[in-house]
């Protein structure tokens, strides 16, 4: 009898058919729909057929990812279903291509599930602004029908909000993500599950929805490292040194950053820090504070001013064809009422790329960086995916980051962790990840779904 | 009675209806097609049914670009035609979306001839690897049908060959083009006519295929820097400060900058430096001679290095789907038989990184660097599209340049020189460009199509 609560490796070693998997997801998804909401679009006979022809494949001819069902944010062209971006613009008029990285896990053999539902790009401006929600950013509600599978009162995180509640809540093992500021890192800390942010342009970015050039970054959610390695291979990411697996904890060499935006974190986060420390040095690793040099802190700023400028030059095609249908936000952004300047924007993104040469210096020093993922767990309410600061940090220096739950917050709601690596560890950071998840299930949060 | 030789600009003001200009260029074209074969693909009775769609809009819902027709590189994702990068893998495998430049000029009024005719991305590689032609190059001579209007026994250049050729003999007054290395200036130099390469960045890219996510960047080809000027408006490029209009000559400040590429330059090009800098001066202008800095002659050897590594991730998705279908140039990208690797990457994005804003101030001490567009006019034959290196530093830089034709080479081909701002300078060197024109038409080389 196939389970829906198989991981993509447990499914691959069992022998089940395609088709039974995808029944059993399907099942599970058609129970659990009204509670989590995770997907924007879903034909289940579609997937069913899919999953038959897979089946009908030889054994011999069979790829690496035959028959993993794959959940797909829905800003990823994909030719057999709409691609919407959450936008009525695209209502009737959706691209028919595949994404470079949908046909790479097509090749491999994946069965392409859907799009989760997801936030348009806006909401990861709020949390930044410092202001307060206005009416404009209160229009963006139309994409946050995904509720926390864990607690429906609360955010799963955004902007990948379906794909890490789908992944969480055992309705497809696996699901691909984008993060421009804190989308593939914060919804996996808010639903305990793991996801891998890898180097900036270390994946095909092809038939990805561009919001801003300089930062958007594809990713992938799981619950195991083992299967965000299943994906790394079928996307053929490499280190220059194949890692040697497997990494050991006794021995090894953390750090652990706080960073400038520590002012901001609650409990949820204090004590899963202080856990981790704890953890780790229990099994035998060194674990030192890290302090980054005082530049570091203006990260959070160059970040803002220059995703800003990429977002508007990105949406002024939307915004000359159908200002009316784009949603406010994305207006402000190309309307620009704060007057950044291209002189700004260039400021920024000078600063940013001076300061990841040397965070790949301060990186190597250790096995990986430990770091907040979040500020706390979810937080209630679904108008707000959550302030994504201790994210947007890491994805402005495009190294590769990796969220690690294991750690509960004062409400019981899951706390993920952020290991960190310099560019192109990326291989190395999923190994390190694969001796430190067990280390950090100790950290007292399980999921009872 | 319509006339093909009418630009852009001087069609908005005559009064013609789309579809006589339309059909104008159309019969230039059939009379033409077999000395240039500018076109991978045209459907004259959808053009013309396009343009009567256009004639019947009301005069007070036009756009401001209303029936200009426009040549569109066949990397541009268009829904109404067929995109295929030139590719057997996409031959039945287009996608169906507009380019966001599409969207824009589409909503501006624009009539979409089809795409020009171009090269596969590969042949960029090949002047920079300082390798001769081998059968893996050679198999790329699929896209290299176009001839240069001017003598069909040369090459127009590359990779935007067709955009190049057509505006160049009177096809269309104005193309879209992109440039990774040199593939809008130097087709532009070999043809005859002006272009123009915007700061990267500057202009949306969502719907353009990926070569590399850190040098592609989208321009112009036309017959004035006028119709550039109309294509940037409705594309919305603005700088910082507005030029003020009309720039003059007398008492501007020009830099000339051979670069560390000059050795690599012939007559052609010396003759055009030279005589460049007495007509300016003889207009009032002042020039110097600009060395640059000894560490800028690390660009070509870092753009390289980056290019390659960008171009291996981008075609791993083709690669994995059909090797067999994908240019062996293409293959090697992604084999990586020199074994650069992604230390190397990143040493290389990180240093042209740091010498962004450096050049930026240089650049701001002039109303524009006066530089070698290419070494020399078009070389015989059309196996290679020519020595891109000079063109290459500045896309590596993220500077706007304007290609300036006006000068003659031995063969009586011409030769264009580039014209250098500060990043987001764009529209303050397209003002200084319309004057430096009629004062480089005393080049001596003029079309004779």
């Amino acid at each position: 009898m196939a389970s829906y609560r198989m991981s993509a490796t447990e499914f691959l070693s069992s022998g089940t058919k395609v088709e039974d998997y995808a029944r059993a997801l399907l099942d599970r998804i058609a129970a659990r729909d009204v509670q989590v909401q995770a997907w924007a679009y879903l034909d289940p006979e579609f997937v069913l057929s899919q999953a038959r022809k897979l089946d009908a494949i030889p054994q011999e001819q069979r790829g690496p990812l035959h028959g993993v069902p794959i959940g797909v944010k829905d800003i990823f062209y994909t030719k057999d279903m709409p691609t919407q971006h959450n936008s009525p613009i695209y209502a009737n008029d959706a691209p028919v291509v595949d994404a470079a990285l949908i046909m790479m896990l097509r090749t491999a053999g994946a069965l392409i599930f859907g799009p989760p539902s997801h936030r348009v790009y806006v909401h990861v401006f709020q949390p930044f602004s410092g202001k307060t929600t206005t009416t404009q950013f209160a229009s963006i509600t139309v994409g946050t029908k995904t509720m926390n599978p864990h607690n429906p009162a609360r955010t799963p995180g955004g902007s990948s909000s379906g794909s890490g509640a789908a992944v969480a809540d055992f309705q497809v093992p696996v699901a691909l993500g984008t993060q421009t500021i804190g989308s593939i890192i914060r919804p996996a800390s808010f639903c305990g599950i793991y996801s891998f942010k890898p180097t900036w342009g270390a994946l095909p970015r092809e038939g990805v929805k561009v919001c801003s050039l300089n930062f958007d970054t594809m990713g992938f959610f799981a619950r195991s490292i083992a299967d965000i390695e299943l994906l790394a291979d079928a996307a053929r990411l490499e280190d220059d040194e194949k890692p040697i697996a497997p990494f050991k904890i006794e021995g090894a060499k953390f750090a652990a950053c706080k960073t400038h935006v520590w002012p901001e974190v609650g409990p949820g986060t204090i004590n899963a820090m202080q856990l981790a420390v704890k953890l780790l040095r229990d099994q035998g690793a060194s674990v030192e504070e890290l302090d980054l040099p005082g530049e570091f802190a203006s990260v959070t700023r160059s970040h803002l001013q220059a995703f800003q400028q990429d977002a508007a030059t990105t949406f002024k095609s939307e915004y000359i064809r159908s200002k009316d249908q784009l949603d406010p936000a994305l207006v402000a952004f190309v309307e620009n009422p704060e007057k950044t300047s291209h002189r700004d924007h260039l400021a920024a993104l000078d600063n940013l790329a001076q300061l990841r040469p040397k965070i790949d210096i301060i990186a190597s020093r250790y096995d990986a960086i430990i770091t907040p993922s979040v500020v706390d767990e979810a937080p209630e309410g679904l108008t707000s995916t959550g302030n994504p600061a201790l994210c947007g940090m890491w994805t402005a220096l495009h190294v590769p980051v990796v969220n690690v739950p294991g750690f509960a917050g004062d409400h019981g709601m899951p706390v993920g962790l952020s290991l960190v690596a310099p560019r192109y560890h990326d291989r190395r950071l999923l190994s390190v990840a694969a001796a430190v998840a067990p280390v950090f299930e100790g950290g007292g949060w399980k999921s009872s779904l």
